[in-house]
């Protein structure tokens, strides 16, 4: 693990831009979704951040201290080292990208990094979204978090089950879904497998490269993130 | 306006990555929100792309022709110089930008980068999204090509407003929504105010940094596009 502490941030390229202290802290969201995506992205990229937990389902992240940090309540963020708060995952993930270029995962010339961000936005919008929707309007542990909407999490049942579908005839032939290595386009891929088993929503037997996917992304280190 | 030709390519960084013929397709979805956010951000970019049509009101983006371009027929699309095709219209402005790096709308520097991602995310997951839901579920005209969830859409016209309400307090001596120059961010913000007239969700009166904000926004050329 690279603990990002001041010596190796001296090594970086980005001092001048940084200058100061050269702290972070991560507010994390433990068992939400876009909390995980950020640590598995960060084992990925062999980074070790300095932790705060955020308490979810406590309400930790309704509380006013929280808000100064995150005004809307999201969790994860990332406290700079000149005190900017960042929130949004894929934000924080841009923002370890670009102090820790190696390995890449955002991709290394503008072809890539249109093909890494298609394919990233596709996974979030269309398929972590619908999950999403299927488990905070219709699952009995967030009616006290949520203003619920049993129809949109029924009607999203049957978008899930085609984008994997759909999803699975894309694998065919490949290892990671966008190009021949690992990208952030696969850390959103495996966070939604993850939280797709919240609502009970399993991948179909039929649908093998999806499957086999599924599998080879929790057989990396990261996944235990 | 800047005219993608062999010639300006050739002084791009770029050309060993790109190679080959040097030639771009726009497949534009006319009024669709998301291909208008990519013709803002071309205007911005001061750069022109020969154009394809695809009228989603006929239905063009469900054909088999289109289908080869993006599969899950979503519009905008392009096509590169090499036959490969990006979808999603946030991926296609990074792709522009990466070739043509000024005006820099996505960011200088990790920690703007990191900034403009999470306001062009918070624009587009918190703004865009529920206007999109109050429209396509509760609008006669998308009856044929959405499976409506009327509730959904009732649900999501509060928290059009309650974004509103935030943004504005946001805005508060603010010129632009995340630095002090025009971003991508701005671009979505534009286009989520253009998109809320569809459902008539208007701003309220009282909502003046909004308001201010907007305007100034419409007054560029590149609202025009």
């Amino acid at each position: 693990m690279i603990k990002l502490t001041n010596t190796n941030r001296m090594s970086s390229n980005f001092l001048i831009v940084l200058g100061g202290r050269l702290e972070m802290i991560f507010y994390d969201g433990g068992a939400a979704p876009n909390a995980r995506r950020v640590r598995v992205f960060l084992s990925e990229k062999n980074i070790d951040i300095p932790i705060k937990s955020i308490d979810i389902m406590k309400g930790d992240h309704k509380k006013d201290d929280y808000k100064k940090i995150s005004p809307l309540s999201q969790v994860p963020a990332l406290e700079l080292d000149d005190g900017t708060f960042i929130t949004e995952s894929i934000a924080i993930c841009r923002y370890i990208e670009e102090l820790n270029p190696e390995p890449n995962l955002f991709g290394k010339n503008p072809k890539e990094i249109a093909q890494i961000e298609m394919w990233q936005r596709r996974l979030e919008l269309l398929l972590m979204m619908p999950i999403a929707s299927v488990f905070r309007h219709g699952h009995p542990a967030m009616a006290h978090l949520e203003e619920q909407v049993p129809e949109w999490s029924e009607a999203n049942k049957p978008r899930v089950l085609k984008f994997f579908k759909w999803l699975n005839e894309q694998l065919e032939g490949k290892n990671f879904i966008c190009l021949d290595r690992y990208t952030v386009a696969d850390t959103t891929a495996f966070t939604c497998f993850e939280f797709a088993k919240w609502p009970k929503i399993l991948i179909p037997d039929e649908f093998q490269n999806l499957k086999d996917y599924q599998q080879r992304l929790s057989e990396r280190p990261s996944s235990k993130a």
